[in-house]
């Protein structure tokens, strides 16, 4: 079948503690796949290099971040589902409680997403002649979007990452729009805080002992700015199965359509077996698909290396056998590593599987860290991922005659 | 430990005859390394590329010489203590014996270090607008600093590398700053030979019938010009422990500091323990000990297999415990491959092996060329070595969020 799912596993690589979870896991139709496939090991953006989950994936789907990663912002934004135009200035946004001029809860008591969509709707307005478009996704989440002409996204953060006060945004160079981005900010801050502490909803929230939702704090500012899209460079539609924000964003800022799963929430408990019969509905009508599964990456954040090896146990279970039934190639691999024992990024390879008909296999038995040093494609980094799949997938155009 | 040593053991690589001087080698402490930890090939420069010492240090350390490589001269100005400035033209200098127009001792019978001061005293001088520095290093070695305005490194050598006179020195492009370079060379050669010929020293050398020291050429011409520091590059502290002053020079270079160390000579003899230890004091105020022994190499250019086997097994044996009870992260290799069978440096791939605790190990037992081409690093090149390490000491910065 000249079709492919492509399983991203968020943060799947790990250190030996002293097996790795991928080890440690019970994974019969993973280690079938490695054993029928060609395996190996992935430098998503480069050997050694620490990368983030955004970066990584566009490395991954063929895009290079060094010449077009927009920011954090834009693709969060994308991924609630703003529809950005060139020059919008986006942000991930956060409700959070202040007291005293001191943020006393980073999340607003994880305020319920129904009462954060209330709240949200006084917190749009215009200042000078920009836009300033707030949306919330999920809890104290969101994003914030600025559209007008003359901005820029080289300005400091709200995010005091801290429980200190808000910050200042300032410009972070001598530009007229830096400095008219860092006003607008400045001045969305002081309206926001006067508004969300006057909004009924806080006062009721206050009266229940619940922290109220008075103050938006935001980080990660990006300008948007349009790429071709996977079907333009590469020839193939693709579509994008996942649960977080930012996957979709990624997915829908190179232009793939999204396929909404109820159920599937990107954190532990998501629904594996929905989220696999979107990708098989998906592949009625696409050539590639991108599915994406989160909690591996949050448990090793949580440096839960035996939660992790559960929920590969479960994919292994719940996922992997309705791709497999599929009759699509199927590449597994993370998108990083997270080592459970570093609780946070790593640049370790992650290892990697492409299981195709007719495709070649090596000796590798088994799908993990240490088993896929012995694999068949070797040391390969991101780049190399598109040209592979087009290749596997028979779609790749010859260069040269 | 977020600390690492990296030992660079020169020309370390060779080729069978029919095993490597690594192969024959007793070596039971790198094996040890390379058991518990990752190991694989190096390319210092790029596949089948044959380095020079400079160039590979400098493409290991960090830093890519197609865009900074200065030049021989300024290297080892650096490294025999010249603090050199924006544009001076360095060079390698040579005390040598001239006898009727030509050089009868390229070395001037070894002259002793100290004698070879005395004379040096004599060598520096004002030629134009431009200062001419000499210093000597040890026995006829040293450097010459040419510092001044309008000077330019594209001039030819005086080294005639044989026995015949000293060479004219030409400019090698039309400029004029290459034409006054070259005339300040010429001018220095007519008349340290005029000044070392008449000194008291070279009299009472040839009274004892010893040969006179009466004339220096100069190769390896190089323009200094200043990098960002490896600080600031990496974000880490860097020491240097090496015994010949090249590698000193490397690491002056690029702003690590110099930990000097009574009896390393940078020859065969060297006190392996003393540089040990001087490596473990480096430790204490630094992140990363760069640390270099030389006579692998030594021994490779005299085509000595079995002496280059009982180096490393000396190695082994005075410096690896030492370094092992750090508890630092160990990472092994060579700058280049010298076969003992060439006697010359050769572009194959080195062995590698990063040893530190929580990181992944491979099924690789032994520490040889053969042994590690089965290793879970792969196949590298020197610019990945940077981040590989500041990967493993947790330091490296994340790419994108």
């Amino acid at each position: 079948m000249d079709k492919a799912i492509l399983l991203i596993m968020d943060g799947l690589g790990d250190l030996p503690t002293p097996k790795t979870a991928l080890q440690k896991a019970k994974k019969p139709n993973l280690d079938k796949l490695a054993k029928e496939g060609i395996t190996g090991l992935l430098s998503p953006v480069g050997r050694g290099v620490v990368p983030g989950s955004d970066t990584s994936h566009l490395r991954i789907l063929g895009y290079e971040p060094k010449i077009c990663y927009p920011g954090r912002g834009p693709l969060e934004a994308l991924g609630i589902g703003f529809g950005l135009k060139e020059g919008d200035v986006a942000f991930r946004a956060n409700f959070a409680t202040l007291k005293n001029g001191v943020i006393i809860d980073r999340r607003a008591g994880r305020i319920e997403t129904a009462n954060a969509s209330t709240l949200s709707k006084l917190v749009s307005m215009k200042i000078e002649d920009v836009d300033v478009i707030f949306r919330n996704s999920v809890e104290h989440r969101g994003a914030l979007v600025l559209r007008g002409p003359g901005l820029s996204s080289c300005i400091s953060e709200t995010d005091p990452h801290s429980n200190a006060g808000v910050l200042e945004c300032m410009p972070e160079d001598d530009s007229q729009e830096a400095a008219k981005t860092a006003r607008i900010v400045n001045k969305f801050t002081e309206i926001v805080q006067k508004k969300l502490s006057e909004a009924p909803e806080n006062k009721a929230r206050e009266s229940k002992g619940l922290p109220p939702a008075n103050i938006i704090f935001l980080r990660g500012a990006g300008t948007f700015s349009s790429v071709p899209s996977f079907y333009e460079r590469f020839g193939i539609s693709g579509a994008c199965v996942a649960g977080g924000a930012l996957y979709r964003g990624v997915a829908k800022f190179i232009g793939m359509d999204i396929f909404l799963v109820p159920g599937a929430t990107g954190d532990k408990n998501t629904n594996l077996k929905a989220k696999g019969e979107a990708a098989i509905k998906a592949l009625e009508t696409h050539d590639f698909i991108f599915l994406h599964v989160k909690a591996t990456d949050s448990f090793s954040h949580d440096g839960d290396c035996a939660g992790k090896a559960r929920f590969i146990e479960r994919v292994d279970k719940e996922l992997i056998p309705i791709l497999m039934e599929s009759g699509a190639n199927l590449i597994v691999t993370g998108d990083h590593s997270t080592p459970c024992s570093r609780k946070e990024h790593s640049g370790h390879e992650v290892p990697i599987l492409i299981y195709g008909s007719g495709e070649r296999a090596d000796h590798v038995k088994k799908f993990d860290e240490i088993s896929c040093m012995d694999g068949g494609l070797g040391h390969i980094t991101g780049k190399h991922l598109m040209p592979i799949f087009l290749n596997v997938l028979g779609k790749a155009k010859k260069f040269g005659s």
